[in-house]
């Protein structure tokens, strides 16, 4: 069979490193083209060293009728890049995968009002699918345009969906307490993102509002098939990777420690990367680093009509670049786990 | 005018050093005594290199005898410890700090419950307040004994109590998300705090209970007048100083942002300790490094009824060493601020 | 071809659980055996949560009648353990890899004087070959006992062997300053490598001397085929994994840069775990995360008589695991680059 | 007495926020004007969150004829800067101290080809003396201009003197090795210093040189009244503050651990801030968090011609802002420790 050839466009941030950290290893794929526009020239393993030896390729500036030679081509840029070219790449029968945010909200003025531009491409929508292959795997299976999820929405939607789709609780008032590593942040230069900044610091951000509460929000309503009130509050956790949600919600029928359990096994029992941890024992990001896994634990604090859920992905794997290999791999139907088998670094 | 002599008992963890290094610039406060059964004879700067040139102490056996000589003792010591000597220090006239749990709780069915072991000294509690200056200061002030509280409940009490104090919130479903760094696990040996385990990893603990949250709830109902419910979920930061509590409740009476920035400027205008962060501002935990402050952000998502409060705090200093020379200074009648002025270190 | 079947002597440590990882996408290789005193009967998945999903073993009491079962013996134990055990299973057949010290010193009083223990196995010295698969290689491939190297000596070697077995500098003054990641000291809960302890922190340590000293001494001089006198100081680095070597010899011949440059690359072209930077660079640990890789830069400083080289590797990786599998490939016939071939992590 | 009227030119980076630091407890001195073009009329509290509740002060348009209302002015600024003012301010009776490079080197050939500009101030350099009171306090007691060492030439310069001073080394081959924390890199933006690049990796660094070993160059011949030639290696250490230099020379007498120790101890014993750790023990970086300590321990590894100083500062305070207040108050004729007795923060 002949590899998928990958384009990737934008590959200078760190979900386009990832993105090719993760297909050096797939058996079945192949980067072909690699662009940025104020690299042009450079090659990749002098930008990055770890893919010294790795990869023979240079950055070339991105050029739809190049990026039509490819079978996929990944957009790991700012918003509205994906949006731009989609259209001629997706005609020419290009798949598209967006890992920014351009496709993740079908509400367009919701998108417009956060992300502060015109959204161009409503007419795209009925190409695309939410890129969360455990809630929306066939239509994504159908697309030819991925949103790829952001990572706060994979973590907190992976940890709540099974609630929401059992209807167990009160959905005017869910609670998502959101942490992440710095690298979330991305690779541009930035004061508050400097080693001597963010190091023994840890603080909540985003108080006006954080651009993940709306995708959440929408996707989360249609798992229950109803509106859903959600507060969001993201924090910076001194540490490269990882991701962890924190989620309260106030059950609506009375379940047990045990019910609920036995509900979050049953939902991911088939699921690859969705792992539910013992009851009694709580996951740690480090359990995730470098993996696509996502892994998940429900409780319910004695004494309360409470029921709370943890969830960690690495946000650079199951929360960016390894979802988005996920998803090519169901697009071109390939077994879903290819390129995703790393075991997590630890320690 | 004479100085305080203060004595330690139990110095070799993380509260005791810091004690050390909080006192060393206090004006009218002089060590003259520290404790360790298992450091005798050993000179305090052998074990910590900060005190180098600073102490030329030595550690010795702790004997209540020879403690009567202090006119004060903060006990930085395991659960139990303080409570076998208090009363036999106090009949003496000497006052007595604890940074251990001995007293933070009245419920002592409670108490023995999450500490395993039987409470003797009820008859003591008389003699006791608990040493959050800012709610109990007049108690503190008439006390012999002060139960130093927990870093948690002082994070989370000052959050919530302008809120609670004006019944505002709905008090049967209040959420504390913790976040605290790693020296609040103490000074033992234990593979799960190493360097290697707990760098790059974050993570909720404590699933089956934190003993902070029996100490929130009965502090919090005496501030609210009325039983609280509080959902409680702590977990680690990859750092070592620092704690952050974000904090969700219920409004019962729709009040503004406007509105709630000013009762909270309202309520800690005139104490030292706390500083409300300007409108639209978060803190983190780097502004308080070192330092004795607690501060406090507040603010309403836009289009719910939840209101939101961030407090951070120095874990080992407002959290617990610097809170216990507050509390001193309280009780000797000296400045309240005095040993606390050093601005936090950063970056 | 039948997958090679390895036990792992002692698993529960960073070592252990790093075989495990690497040899998780070994094609050609199985773990079917791993033992640990202190855990018997314990899922691996329990204990290292990474590997949940990935192995379905638990540790036994380790027994050399059942390890006689395996191909290969990997032992990442204390000194001494795979001493008490080499005999026996080679004269079985079984191939060892100790990733302790039991063999990598032939002069055994140096050994024993190092170490505090009689070493009683001299005798299997014609069996064993030192594990540095680059100058090596030969009594490698012929060899029944590995003595896998020290972290240390790992990158300390190949960082000076082309300038030694090209007599090119004064081997009566060699200056190795070495850094090590938090990893490199182990999983045994020890105070002085709590988090709250070596975060935020750097020193030198071992200033009585590090037994890595006496091995790199020993090799140092095979390679050079006459004595040489290395002063070695190692540092402690707050990171996980990684380790750095700065190497400083004053040269002999007077070369150039470009000259230097020459020899090195040439030293290594077919070296699939030695990457020669380019000219004026230099590499960083983080560009070996992971990886198998050891990342080397040579240079001479303006206007002296030095020559200085920087020799970077993941001190969990090439220092320890990820050499011990490529030891085991050469043993087995096997493409040397087999399980070794991720990329390292970065961010 | 009246308070010394500071002003700090340049107070947005980390030199200038820690002035504000350890000025804020100096009782004898107050920070009357601090300037900033960049941030003109914001509030000291708004750009340092530490700093809140501490001064009231805003940034101003830096201004000569303003600045002379000082009795001393600070200069934290780029190179450059303070050259272009020392002279004005100066003759109108302020004292100035350089934090930056401007005076640090009195070969002006040497500087403008490090520093890449013309020095137009060559003939203030009668007022100068080079900062480094241990070893030049009496210039500095008469000078209007202080030229405030680098980090490196402070921690490296005390660490060497003694031998040098006593002409006890080779002078033609001089390591050292040295780690510096993030913080000296300063509070620009800069992607290869953000948290996610530099967290959990370790690097040499500026293999084409760097600026502070012609300043050390200099500064150790006039020490050792002869030409010195030294080798220097820096390092990227991921903590925020700290620095470590090992330093590695030839002894030209034999002389024993023992007399080393005394050597050492004599040539310091009056200093209030350089502490020379006892025989065997080596100092760590987090022993001077926030203090403008430096520690030292010297040994002679077994069986060699060499000698080892480990030297350790807080590159911020001793290598940098503290020393700084400590020029002043030799200036000033205040106790030399005025403003710099905080202990180091440890944990």
């Amino acid at each position: 069979m002949q590899k998928v050839k990958v384009g990737i466009v934008g590959g200078t941030g760190y979900t386009g490193v990832e993105l090719l950290r993760i297909l050096a290893s797939h058996p079945q794929a192949e980067v072909t083209m690699i662009t940025s526009r104020s690299e042009e020239g450079v090659a990749l393993a002098d930008m990055f060293p770890n893919l010294r030896g790795v990869y023979d390729l240079r950055f070339s500036v991105p050029d739809a009728s190049k990026l039509k030679t490819c079978d996929i081509v990944f957009f790991a840029t700012p918003h509205g890049v994906a949006m731009s070219m989609a259209d001629e790449l997706t005609s020419a029968g290009v798949k598209v995968i967006d890992l920014a945010a351009d496709f993740r909200i079908e509400d367009l003025d919701v998108w417009s009002k956060w992300y502060g531009m015109k959204h161009t491409e409503g007419k795209l929508f009925d190409k695309v699918a939410y890129g969360l292959p455990e809630h929306f795997r066939e239509q994504i299976r159908n697309a030819q345009i991925i949103a790829n999820p952001g990572c706060y929405p994979t973590s907190v939607t992976l940890g709540i969906a099974p609630l929401l789709k059992n209807n167990l609780i009160d959905v005017t008032n869910i609670i998502a307490d959101g942490k992440s590593g710095v690298s979330g942040a991305g690779r541009g230069a930035n004061v508050a993102m400097l080693g001597a900044e963010m190091s023994e610091s840890f603080k909540a951000y985003g108080v006006a509002g954080h651009r993940h509460l709306p995708e959440m929000s929408e996707k989360l309503a249609q798992i229950a098939d109803k509106p859903v009130s959600l507060t969001f509050v993201p924090h910076l956790v001194p540490m490269i990777r990882g991701m962890e949600n924190t989620i309260y919600a106030t059950m609506t029928e009375d379940m047990s420690q045990e019910e609920l359990q036995k509900l979050f096994e049953e939902t991911y029992k088939e699921e690859p990367f969705v792992d539910v941890m013992p009851a009694g024992t709580l996951p740690e990001t480090r359990s995730v680093k470098g993996s696509n896994m996502c892994r998940i634990a429900v409780y319910r604090p004695a004494g309360s009509s409470q029921v709370v859920v943890t969830s960690v992905i690495d946000n650079l794997v199951k929360g960016a670049a390894g979802q988005a290999v996920q998803n090519m791999n169901i697009m071109f139907g390939l077994d879903e786990t290819l390129g995703l088998q790393q075991v997590a670094l630890l320690p």
